[in-house]
């Protein structure tokens, strides 16, 4: 009778939240990530509709969350990370509400603060960041980001990005005036278990990257230093049943 | 046998993790903050210790946590929000890791995206903000937070933040460049059945904010515009069994 916007977390399965399941174990459809956990998606009832977003562009999963919804099924978007942190969920209940069709959305765990965790670096920490700011490898129309504004926040970055433009990044960051001995990491497919994860001073993260996959997190900012010791502190993988 | 430092998330009970509910529900004891929900608490096994850290400084819940880890009892740490963003979990950590007890973190729905959600307003959405920003409403030192800094950004701010300082908050950032037109929303005690939210241009919410009570959020971006059409999205306070 509705559609659930929901976040399926990081990759790990076991970080999807208790509603999140729930909705999940009782939908007669679920539209689904390519990179959200298997596991997540056998969740669904026998008999559910399971339909992989992949093919699909953004107007036309938008047309297809309005469609299930008006002919009355529990449908749930499930969505990598956070459907309202880089995650398109704002497109997709806009056009739910623009057609009448009543939605939900239940946030998930964003990659932004939990794959930085899995590799033991808190994206704050008392006397190192108390500001994080996070944003994509681009500016609002494709280009470049705003490398002076995002130098001089003061706190931790967090971008997403290609690994390909990984170099272009650190050096945009240094000329704006990041030093160029800031602690930074890249994690790569971050709280999977086939996470990965290189740190280096941002002028030689590039390289120490080099051969990491995606999809993958740039962290910069004092708070990386930290990863030496909390290095431990990646959570396990754990089925969801 | 090891202490899990858990994200409990933003207020709704519903909105914690699957692999923290199920540590929970296992544990020998469970040490959790004041703002935790109380549904969340009842899960530990009868006969599990409950502890509460409202009379505890940071040092003493330190001290807690390896005594009890180093008992050899599974222990849980119940922290609001997220325990690596503004949570403080990398003290918690780092003290663990100091003593030798084993941990792990399990990441948490963070206020800073959920909180916002709950109110109808995506943190990015395309052609609005492609960049967050999560601070303290004070700098690192407990002084002013960086204006100019915060109003450089160019996306969306989230600020953590006592509701008798929103005043010079939002005349800080005007100050600073920020437009006064700027779409501002303060969400009062977001998740949770007695959320309030107010909206209102950056120089009038203030006034729009009075009377909402702790714990409260500010967003400051055009993001916030979208709370006209999206705010049915809050979700709904669920059970957790």
């Amino acid at each position: 009778m509705t559609v659930a916007l929901v976040g399926a977390g990081p990759g790990d399965p076991g970080l999807i939240t208790v509603r999140g399941l729930a909705l999940l174990r009782a939908c007669d459809a679920v539209v689904y990530d390519r990179l959200v956990a298997p596991e997540l998606v056998d969740e669904v009832p026998a008999g559910a509709i399971r339909l992989s977003r992949e093919l699909l562009d953004q107007d036309e999963i938008n047309d297809l969350l309005v469609d299930l919804g008006t002919q009355g099924l529990a449908v749930v978007r499930l969505k990598g990370g956070d459907p309202f942190v880089f995650g398109r969920g704002g497109e997709e209940a806009l056009a739910l509400a623009a057609a009448g069709v009543p939605f939900e959305v239940v946030p998930g765990i964003s990659s932004l603060a939990a794959v930085p965790a899995s590799a033991g670096i808190p994206v704050t920490h008392r006397g190192l960041s108390q500001t994080v700011t996070l944003s994509t490898a681009h500016g609002e129309d494709g280009g470049e980001p705003d490398y002076d504004a995002l130098a001089r926040t003061g706190g931790t970055l967090v971008l997403f990005m290609g690994l390909g433009r990984l170099d272009e990044l650190a050096r945009g960051l240094i000329d704006a005036g990041l030093d160029a001995d800031t602690p930074a990491a890249v994690v790569s497919r971050g709280t999977r278990t086939d996470q990965q994860v290189a740190t280096a001073p941002l002028d030689a993260i590039a390289e120490a990257a080099v051969g990491l996959r995606s999809p993958a997190l740039l962290v910069v900012g004092e708070v990386v230093q930290l990863a030496d010791v909390l290095a431990s502190s990646r959570p396990l993988l754990t089925a969801t049943r």
